[in-house]
């Protein structure tokens, strides 16, 4: 079974780790980390093993009653792939250590698209990705915007997309980030980087975004406007989305809920593992269709959604799985990513 | 000079006394209050006379220490208008009372549109409101959409807009609303009724509007897609944007901005009363023109746009000026409204 080593553990790193060990094709090989902090503490008593960048590293583990396996070089000997999940920008430099031991390496969406071969998502690129060495897999935001529009393009032709994205200001256990009482353009400019992000993927698309950080922790939410190439109507769009995988309509109606903290109370009282939402949830009363217009919000579990499409993209890569539907089918299955209807 | 009274002295009620004791060609006669509260300490302490709904008020002012000079229908007998500025929909209930007295009213946003003769935007529809008796101030958000829109449509004709709206959760002084954490959709459905009140002064626009409220006290934010009739350039847009009243042009790259918070901060510096901008702020580096299509994003300080409009809605009611572009200079004149670029 191939071995998958996972660098970084934060928000993101912990949930593809998780996510590897429910995936009955991979194994996780370890997970790399700096600090020997909660999340560290926990790895080890979860009998996850521990690597340390670098053996400067390992003394502060060891303080800490961690016992840490070995170096990053050491795994990168013994793994087929790497999921680099450290901060933005951190996994360029990383780069070179991966291609040195001939090791395929995931990014995240905060890396530079021209740092990988594809960046990806599974419903639009699946295909692009099979055998490559280097794949990102983009943004929270981006995936969401081409989870919606791949899944609309596929049936109606997607023409053009404005999109306004209000971001979450921070996730729930930073504390240092802001803002607590403002608006932040982000940026002052458009179109912000998410329309760019989404034509890394799909770049035939004319698309604009612009973007607002706001004083919340739990989810961003998107309005969209979509021109499609024939004039469609509401109930052949909530059809293609009920079957569409990773998304989850949300009848706002039906479970009295309007706002992305009720959501997440529902995360809580279904016990989803911590509260995640891996699925794209759309506000079906929002859905309004004119024409050759569609216009509807949905929100987005930054800390979550691009879960699955990392384990795709392993499997895409290390050519596990060369047909995209079969791969999708069996992630959402082990994960237990759901679609169709919220409850 | 014609007596105006106004009734209620909240956010929206003080800041229109303000006005009028600003303005050369009105006389403020009172304002009614429910509660002796530090706004009613604070008109006391400036002289302005206090009116109450009924006797029963009377004694709770008189403990406090704040003379009454009146109830409300004793000022009704006296004053030429009322600006009813009470809470939404109490408006409706107080309308009899001013029928019965014969005073002209004018309402705020938070009444419905049937319950007047015309609803109001100084730039689109003053000559709407000449002479008329009930006259409804629309609220901030669609005054702030209104601006945008009538100034474009003057100068390049506006088919279509597309309208999403960040608002603020609670003004800077309520203790008791939120969000605190959470994107809450206003409402889960479309449109959200910011468009249709948008229909209720220019109807024969193509709009649809979205909104979702947020934990911030400070401002709204609008993102806007509007379709022109001819192709446009963002020059052009720039200069009739420089060129219209109550509209400021905010240049982040020069003031070093992204933010509200950055706008409010602005206004404390520069010494505006309350740190109140009167005026639309549109954000220059987002005005993006493509062919027919152009897209903004504009910020709306919801505590303070409206004051201006009910100056003019005044005049106009009242016969005092029947040139819209004179009101709208006197009113600017007289309470300091800018235009052109902030800064």
């Amino acid at each position: 079974m191939p071995r998958i080593l996972v660098n970084g553990y934060g928000t993101i790193g912990k949930r593809i780790a998780w996510a590897i060990k429910r995936s009955s094709d991979l194994e996780l090989y370890g997970v790399v980390k700096t600090r020997p902090d909660y999340s560290a503490h926990l790895a080890h008593k979860n009998g996850i093993d521990i690597y340390v960048p670098s053996n400067e590293y390992i003394k502060s583990f060891e303080e800490h009653g961690i016992s840490v396996k070995g170096v990053l070089e050491e795994a990168l000997r013994k793994v087929d792939l790497v999921v680099d999940a450290t901060p933005a920008k951190t996994g360029a430099m990383y780069k070179q250590l991966y291609t040195k031991y001939g090791v395929k390496a995931v990014f995240q969406g905060g890396e530079k698209h021209d740092i990988v071969d594809v960046s990806f998502n599974s419903l639009c690129n699946y295909d692009e990705a099979i055998g490559k060495n280097y794949v990102r897999v983009v943004s929270c935001n981006t995936t969401g915007l081409l989870r919606i529009i791949c899944s609309l393009h596929r049936e109606l032709g997607v023409r053009r997309v404005r999109a306004f994205i209000v971001r979450r200001g921070a996730d729930p256990k930073e504390i240092k980030r802001g803002p607590i009482n403002s608006i932040v353009l982000d940026p002052p400019t458009l179109p912000s980087h998410h329309g760019v992000d989404v034509k890394t993927v799909i770049p035939w698309l004319d698309i604009t975004t612009a973007a607002v950080v706001i004083p919340t922790t739990l989810m961003h939410t998107h309005y969209l406007v979509i021109e499609v190439e024939d004039k469609a109507n509401r109930s052949r769009v909530i059809e293609i989305l009920e079957n569409t995988p990773r998304i989850l309509l949300v009848d706002s109606d039906k479970l009295g809920v309007k706002s992305t903290s009720e959501l997440v109370e529902i995360a809580r009282d279904t016990s989803r593992p911590r509260n995640d939402y891996f699925e794209l949830l759309v506000w079906a009363q929002t859905i309004t269709v004119n024409g050759r217009e569609i216009v509807l919000v949905q929100s987005i579990h930054q800390e979550a959604i691009v879960v699955p499409e990392n384990i795709d993209a392993i499997r895409a890569m290390l050519r596990l799985e060369e047909d995209k539907w079969k791969s999708i089918e069996k992630t959402d299955r082990e994960l237990g990513v759901q679609h169709g209807w919220l409850l």
